[in-house]
């Protein structure tokens, strides 16, 4: 065997078959699993490609034989050798290379390995996530990883093809920005140079691409590296990816229409699945009132029903208690529900207690009609509107919430995707598509005191409520539109503002003063004055649907060194102290804590 | 005309042909250039796929040609009209759509804007380059640079699409990693989870792409963000862009053809050019010796000659006493040169001056053989083996530089450019292409008072030199490879070092203490003790790629939004100021100036 630098396999592992049997190959890999038999070793050969079977025979060769005695788990190998049959009955027609095994005849050993703190060979693992992510190179020779990397690759040489072939450029904007918080903390990056200064890593590249728009490069791309400094949630990372798309000249649904063209693309090539189009639009509003959330699930139906208007004729003190104090009540129907136990139903008001609910009211729909403690408050009629407005019928279940608007649908959205998981009623294999239009540009911040952008500052207001500016800012729609997928946002975009006149009137209406524009928008705000064309985009987030394709709900799965929830990373052990001298360049001190 | 987010074009000004004539088209774009003709207003609308004449009649509709009149220079507009022959004469055979014009039926204006800063419409502007970059989108609607931004989309284009095609995946890696400089400053990022902690953003992806090997992912790549806090040269960017190559179970040469293979494509569809391959071949040894440089422009001849064995035996006192004190001689032979005034040699005098050397040494060639003030010193056996050694002839002209070693090579490499220059003898449509291999693993850092890595610690030292490393460090050689183009390092990379024992001997080659390696690198170490394949890779500029490509010698030509040579973005005016309260919620306090 000549050394390793100069060692080259024929083959990979994934792609001899019974064509080559005869032929003499050589193989490079790991050992993947060892069988001693009836005096040979067998030894799995694994590479990215897949699993190759090597067998070691004494009659061929003793010493050689003895050699790959010393073979352990995760050991590099190459191998020359001859392809052959496997003996009958020892095929595995689930391998691609199932039906060959390969008659060792050279074996070079070119890497050793302590054995790995976790079982690299077996699919499942029971070693927590923490010790994988620690020996995150080894997790991802397990192959799940790797899969949903590879997968990642696809989506992303997909779509970057697909906006090519429809004259989209792919533009890099700077990581090294400008701190223009709004919403989300940035992460600021020291300037040495300018001392005292700093750059921010970017939010999302929103004012580059208008800016790039205002440039004319009329269509505009890019797979973006995108960094929010916020407690994370299990789906969200400190960086994370964006398929950032805008367009000049166009109408949203030109965006939408090409959207959906490349998600059609992108089902096909990696799933083999045909997505219909175009997608289902509902508007924030229905989306609230059918689903308490503006990313509903449309895998199944179950929708919120509010019925306020019946209840109110009832005399449930509890209903009644709430709509007096500004709430509402809605409820949902689960379908075949009345079987449930009052251990089980009990478990079900357990679950939106998380979400701020005190009860759950119910009702049995039994054959002679509505049954529950709480059917009494109703009287007959009124117990038909309610049967009538969840169309329900003998054998379901409904449930009540009663309590402030955003309560009651957060509470529901969660119970409802509850009851679908535990009543079977999703199928994986299905990918429910929608867009979510008409959004509100504004909402109110109780904290702050004032209005804040319900997208970003830069989404135009829709032109038929200008009008509220004024009178009911809450009321003023936008040109925003979600796209959803499987109870996802995947994506998110907006026609842009596109003259000062109207950014500045939307920055009023937030509250920035004309300091803060200055200081902060202001070159955006000059940008505006030389030729702005209409503009609009969106921005799709690339680890979600890379989740969603590879059907995790981790999304460090997708993600080839992700951090924790607390930002770090368990392998490199970062973030890390730093040397002093490096702080003295950026002539930065770390303050004792709470000291500043 | 309707509101604008409403609207849509048929056609963009770049594609309407005398096929068209007699069709309705609507277009949208900013005003180019207007003037005023025979009582028609012609309008050149422009958009990022070309331009279109229109055409306002007074007499189609007087009304619009009122409208028409108020139209300036960058205000964006959209025209509904018919497309009709250009009259005799007037056609433009430079333009795409130069025989037709559009009889504009419907004008609407739908963005002004003000009296630029500097003339759009032109290519040529006088319009120093901070105001540029200050207004970058309007320097980028003037065109070049969208360009350049255009064939840059291209080169990762066709680079991905080839990657991947050869089973490479591009796997995205961490921007927020850890500091371990190593050479040059990283840029910084402090931690508000973990207090007094850094991240560092990437000087490159090297470990990860090595964990990526490790973690069996065969063939990876990346166009990668770079970044580097150093003092910017005018080619230097803080944040830069890689297409970063990773390979197991392969030899260098391997990946120097896969590199060729793309370079040819690239070069054959972005200029038309057919490149020739496998690309020339030298040591870094040779390369020094020959061209002063390890990144020789090999378009032209003039290879450095050293003389040291010729004029030992001359009498002229310079070149002695630079001998004596371990300096070295060579010199250029300046085709034609004799016909240079003593003048004009004086201006090249003064050229390496600045380069460290004090003087020129200079013989004319003449047809009567070598003449000037320092021939005398030299016996004529002696001028003839001058001669024999530059391969000299009548009309030619030598110079000579006498110092160091590196003082002389690089004096000369940038005569030898300059001259190259100076004469014409650069083919600016040839492409040079060449490996540069055998480099040095270490050399001598004075300063540090220890040896440094040339390439990076990471880089696989010779097989055959292994019994150099206490003996005699300097003459390792590692197994790195830089690409060299015209001139330019476009491209570096090396065998990886693969197992522990060999990488700790490095580390120590280089002077890291144990305790440095275990906090830097210890997670790296870890890493290479559990199955390491052999692996390579190469790292390739993409900005230099594209600089060669768009023919410019300012890497900000080639990048949307540059920043400066003091790492400022004009545009966005940053680094800036941030709030207190950032500061505060990292922990972070500025010092006073100097006084940490």
């Amino acid at each position: 065997m000549e050394s390793p630098f100069d060692y080259r396999r024929t083959h990979t592992c994934g792609e001899i078959t019974s064509h080559l049997i005869g032929s003499e190959v050589t193989l490079c890999g790991w050992v993947h699993r060892r069988r001693d038999h009836g005096g040979l070793i067998f030894v799995d050969l694994r590479d990215r490609y897949g699993l190759t079977q090597l067998v070691f025979d004494p009659t061929v060769d003793q010493k050689m034989h003895e050699s790959a005695n010393q073979l352990r788990s995760e050991w590099v190998v190459s191998v020359k050798g001859s392809v052959i049959p496997r003996a009958e009955g020892m095929q595995n027609p689930n391998l691609q290379t199932g039906e060959i095994e390969i008659q060792v005849k050279q074996l070079g050993i070119l890497e050793k390995s302590l054995t790995p703190p976790f079982s690299v060979c077996d699919e499942y693992t029971n070693a927590n996530e923490d010790l994988r992510l620690q020996y995150r190179y080894l997790d991802i020779r397990r192959g799940l990883i790797a899969k949903n990397l590879q997968i990642r690759h696809q989506v992303m040489s997909i779509f970057r093809n697909f906006l090519s072939t429809h004259d989209f450029l792919e533009i890099q904007t700077p990581i090294l920005g400008k701190s223009t918080p709004e919403g989300a903390r940035d992460y600021l990056v020291p300037s040495r140079v300018h001392s005292g200064q700093f750059y921010a890593l970017p939010q999302s590249p929103q004012l580059f691409k208008q800016l790039l728009m205002i440039a004319g490069m009329d269509r505009y791309f890019q797979v973006a590296p995108c960094f929010r400094d916020e407690d994370l949630r299990s789906d969200r990372q400190p960086e994370f990816t964006q398929i950032d798309i805008e367009m000049s000249f166009s109408h949203p649904k030109d965006l939408q229409t090409l959207v959906e063209k490349g998600m059609k693309q992108l089902f096909k090539q990696i799933l083999d699945l045909n997505i219909a189009a175009p997608f289902q639009r509902l508007s924030y509003e229905t989306a609230m009132e059918s689903y308490g959330t503006d990313k509903p699930d449309l895998r199944f139906g179950m929708p919120l029903v509010r019925v306020d208007s019946i209840v109110k004729n009832g005399s449930f003190s509890v209903f009644l208690e709430q709509l007096e104090m500004g709430g509402i009540v809605k409820g949902i129907c689960i379908k075949n529900g009345a079987s449930l136990s009052r251990k089980e139903i009990d478990q079900l008001a357990a679950f939106v207690s998380d979400f701020g609910l005190k009860g759950l009211g119910w009702m049995k729909h039994q054959k002679e009609g509505l049954t529950s403690s709480i059917v009494k408050f109703f009287d007959p009629p009124l117990q038909q509107l309610l049967i009538q407005a969840f169309q329900s019928t003998p054998g379901d279940l409904l449930v009540f919430a009663a309590e402030q608007e955003a309560v009651v649908n957060q509470a529901l959205d969660h119970l409802r995707r509850h009851v679908a998981k535990k009543q079977n009623l999703i199928d994986p294999n299905q990918y429910a598509f929608a867009w979510v239009t008409d959004f509100p540009l504004v909402e109110w911040d109780a904290e702050e005191g004032r209005f804040t952008a319900l997208h970003h500052p830069f989404t135009a207001p829709h032109p038929d409520d200008l009008n509220f500016f004024t009178s009911n800012p809450a009321k003023v729609r936008s040109l925003a539109y979600d796209l959803v997928l499987n109870g996802y946002e995947i994506g998110g975009g907006s026609q842009r503002i596109h003259n000062e006149a109207t950014q500045k009137m939307v920055f009023d209406l937030l509250k920035l003063s004309s300091h803060e524009i200055e200081t902060k928008f202001g070159f955006f705000m000059q940008s505006l004055r030389y030729g702005t064309p209409p503009h609009l985009g969106i921005a799709l987030g690339l680890d979600r649907i890379v989740m969603l394709l590879a059907k995790t709900e981790n999304i460090r799965d997708v993600i080839a060194f992700p951090k924790t929830q607390k930002a770090s990373d368990l392998m490199m052990k970062c973030p890390s102290s730093v040397h002093q001298n490096q702080l003295h360049e950026l002539n930065l001190k770390v303050a004792p804590l709470h000291q500043i």
